[in-house]
């Protein structure tokens, strides 16, 4: 069975409380609930973190070294935290960053991730569904069609 | 039945002969095949448009203005036409921004996207596979999720 | 009888169904009618063009080398297009530069003209008026009084 | 009767003496005669006012709160006066800026334009006759029609 | 009773010892006495929390979200905290921004603050006393009076 | 009695008339009545002055040399009065800076403050109240607490 | 045989008309005349393009693939087109930049080239020697000497 | 006789009482009076000004058009006043911008001058000194050796 | 005996693991146990401690107050963490900046530390020798020679 | 006969031994010796000159004032040396610049000439037939056609 | 006697020669001999040293370590030469910097100086008079009048 | 026998006599003596040499090309010099970048290196033991370990 980290970052706790206008009104749980379903009808299990602490999302991600995929939303540290890079471009999993807003529309310090560069890709501005599709993309992607 | 526009940028009409290491071997009418068939299988058609000239995607997006969802993968426009800017920004419907390759982990300007801002959402680096996520986004989102 | 060009960029076709809070509701047909009725009772007739394609309006405003005056609302363009740049200082008509929304009360990026350092004047803010005052900038200017 | 309130800034007293080359021979008292008889001719009436003192004319435009209409020449306090702009985006009445030589062609510092923003639109280049664009703008712009 | 909540970030716990000249010679324990006893004599009471950890900070203040007001000393992440500028702008509570030295007369990178712009108001420069002001803004402002 | 002056700088005249949503619907006169009552209940006495002229502030502030305290608001020359920075060097009284906005949640070119170095403290976003708050911080701060 | 493609870009169909001073006064049939007899004398041959578009352009560049080299005044593009910079890297025939003037000596903007980092080399400032030179240089390379 | 125009700009009136240690113990009148001696040793007389006014000083430039030559000391706005620079750049008269302190030794914003362009030339570092070789640079450079 | 304590940053935990090609095939154990016994025969011993967590970090360095020695490799923080910075200026110990690649010839976001700045000197491109050299500079400097 | 001075500048003397693959495998003995056959075959002499020293390449460039033509590869002076750059502009001689590599396609700082704009023109990334291109383009550009 | 170092950089030579619109007509060997009898009558004597090597003025400055004086006007190196501002930071004598052109009146890179800030001022516009002036300034500088 | 060349840049030669605060009181005779024993007891014999000639730097270093290291003190040169850069890039020969000072907590323009990028280590900030540690590094790295 496939294994997944699911690794969401500073303030997705508030999920569903924190400006629904944005982010939806789904909690983190829901979100979380509906990945491991979809996870299971495709014969994956997944693994899932949240933390506000910088250091513990690094410490998660190096946790998360032979699964078969990272979800990562690194949320405000995606802007600044070269540590979580560091994790990112260490470990052997291909790593699928994740916004649920559109991270491009927002302030222009929203618009530089330093984590985007050693992921194996990005999806933002889906809500929920991002995390779904980077599911897909994690296990369903046609081999040998590259990048 | 649902309608989908699908509009490539210049050079993407090498596909499967340009730097086959970096964006895959398929061809694009392979590409464009594959995701009229996953539409069909959805419920929805496509229109397929390529373009090597700015203009002419702007028309494109000018004549997707009523459809269900439009997939824009703008290539090298991606990072300074404000005209495919202006023109995603004043139809009704939503546009998708696809990146076969990670453009973030690219020359620096690949990384400035003048047409993130204006799309529902962006989705990069997962080769061919993303014009099938793309789809699944504009067509399975959970509805009142946000964003 | 004088000859006056008026040229309109990428997304000026879409006048009166695009932004009509920034646009107005007057067609791009509309705009050009008046102008035609306000060129005809000062002597003058007009030729109209509109593109989305950058090298046509280059083609135009190099087709208007030897007219009276040249009327350029570039659109997009404005912020990016040496190519027309290059155009309108080849030539020998006066261009006048407008736009119909005050550019430089939008984004950062609008306020950078690549065409205004190049033109006689620039003419901003006034909506669909802003072809009239062309019109009379190029027609009724007190001559000898500079610039 | 309307009333419009004509506002010139720094070194506008030296009109006809300095640079005739790029300002043209009209005095501003010219200048004002020639506005004061167009305004009077569309049923208007203006009242003239200028200042080397960037206080002073911020008490000006403060005090053209209620006209119907501010033309607002602020020379080299365009650059760089945020007590003109704050003044401008105060008042009700609308106004227009205008710059007899073409701003954009001239030193870096001078492209920007910090009281644009806030002005209902923006005229430069066209000499004395800027003036009289400006109050055409103001007076005879078709109602309805945006911006 | 009023709830505030006083939330110092890293090395504040080092008051008192740590560079005197620019800091003062009280403790933190001793200006958090204080703040309680002022607190007390108008009516509210106080929580006090100081961590080293950029997420603990976030913790607390996510923790703060139904408190009256908030007094916010978050030292230097206020120079690059993303996490706790989302954290505030998330809470329903007022929070207000302190520091005990002027960082706008230090080093450059310290007069960038992420954390004020979604502050309810900043207070710096005034040594320990910059608790007692927050203290009096937040319960003390005259209604109606804004902002 | 101590002596403080209170100093206020272009376009605060028109407070309580100008956007009230921002600045509250106090006049600046009732502002002044205020603080003066506050002052004496303090044992103190201000000195009021308000121009829209910087030099006049400049002026101003040297008047203030051997003042208990300086209450500057100087508006939008705070952003780039080296002159009035200047002022506020030369003299012996401190300068605490207040607005009554958050100027750090507006323009990019509002949160830079030329002033704020050179003063003893700075107080922002709080309205009519941040006068007060400067006040008491003029008069009450604990002495030998620093800085 | 050997084929070497000639594209010119934007404007360059003006050249003999527009700014002689700066262009020489030789029309570019005249300018591909010469080359054409110059490249007969080398034993090869030339297929010749200009276009005002810059998606014709890539285009161009696309259909010589194959070529023995191709020569590439992209005149005003040069300093934006990301599209015609993926271009002349996808093909894989040698591409060498032309500029009839010294760009580096002119506006700032002229001083970027997108196109330069993916040619094989670039030459400017010899006027319409320039095209002769870069024909020798594809043609006549020492073999071996490298880069 | 020769006319020379002394011109000091916003808090040189606080000379000998301002930083001495930077500015030295004369007053402004006591230079002055030496500049006049030294002046009438030379066969010219001087008009002094100064002001606290960005405007006034820019009417004293002008009313010092015909003069033989301008001592001018803009203090603070030399770094910023465009319309200073605009009344240097209008007049006839050479003028000689002067500085006590070493400005390139002092804080970034100082190193800029815009007034230094348009001047003849520019003195600064010496102290009270500076004007007296002013005063001779405008009377007595060898002629015909330039600039 | 002397006292010196050795701390590392985010992901040193990985070393051994983690790019040997870059940091080497040592873990962060064998490098530590080196460094304690070459510490023992310099009649010194050291403390060791490692975290991801910035705010740890902190707290570590604030605990070696009254070390003899500090030896940091703050990692992926050093370019960033402002946090850290001050922990290094408050305490009374000597710290020595230690990295293992060369940081200068990386991503250019590598090359800015904000530690560097407040530490007695800084190490960098000698993979764990870096370790042994900065011991040295901490114990064998010879003293009065500066800097 | 004409004649042509040949400057190369620091570690040109290394060629052939430095770097081989961006620089070939010719010494730059080998290379003047073949730029002087080429020469005699046009009609010239040349006189070839390196030093690592930037002085002696000005001086260098000082005796060439009255050649037909100077080839000048100044390598890493190149990007900084305003006084290379100051002899090249005043001597009367034509200058071409030449390097062997793609400049272009290199470090950000080797991107900015100091010398291209004041040079007649420009050749890179031919390898040591760069030099050859050169000696043409000073000897048989055709007269008359620009620039 | 006093002893004052007159030292000149690159391309100083060429005066008389280069651009005499720009520099005057003197020679070099011209201005020297009258500093020197200027310098006799003031009782001071001169050493003269010109070079165009960077590093043969650093071991002249070096030279005047205790000479009452440095005239200084390093060229070309003033914009770059960090070695030449170490060597006059390290030496006791004052050094004053000359340019005879206004160096803030030409290309954007000759506004830095690196010099000055080190230097005890800095005098440019006059032309070989500026030497003159910088003789007075270092010899006849009212004593105590700072600075 | 091993060998390492010394190579000390522009002003090092004042060492013991320029800034004893910051540079030591030691003379660079007296330092090269230390680590000539220092050597000689390491088994490897030093060649000596400084420079205030940016070119003879290069030279030395290209004349060290295949010593068994290089200990280089570029100072000044180190900040602007591509040419020495381009040296040490170029030969076989590890080099170790050395500053006595530590030159991150200097001018901002001393924090960047173009040579550190190009060397195998760099160690600043520990005065004349900064060149033993150099030579322990080039001498006494644990083979194998990395980098």
């Amino acid at each position: 069975m496939k294994k997944i980290a699911v690794i969401n970052g500073p303030n997705m706790n508030l999920l569903g409380r924190r400006e629904p206008d944005r982010y939806g009104s789904l909690t983190l749980e829901a979100i979380n609930a509906r990945i491991e379903a979809e996870a299971a009808a495709l014969g994956a299990e997944c693994e899932f973190f949240q933390s506000n602490l910088e250091g513990e999302i690094v410490t998660a991600i190096q946790g998360a070294w032979d699964a078969d995929g990272v979800i990562l939303n690194a949320a405000a540290y995606t802007h600044y935290s070269v540590a979580i890079r560091d994790a990112v471009a260490a470990i052997a999993a291909p790593v699928v960053e994740v916004h649920m807003s559109n991270v491009h529309a927002r302030e222009g310090f929203r618009r530089r991730s330093l984590i985007a560069p050693v992921c194996a890709g990005s999806i933002s501005g889906f809500g929920a569904a991002g995390y779904s599709l980077a599911l897909l993309a994690l296990l369903k992607c046609h081999a040998g069609e590259g990048p």
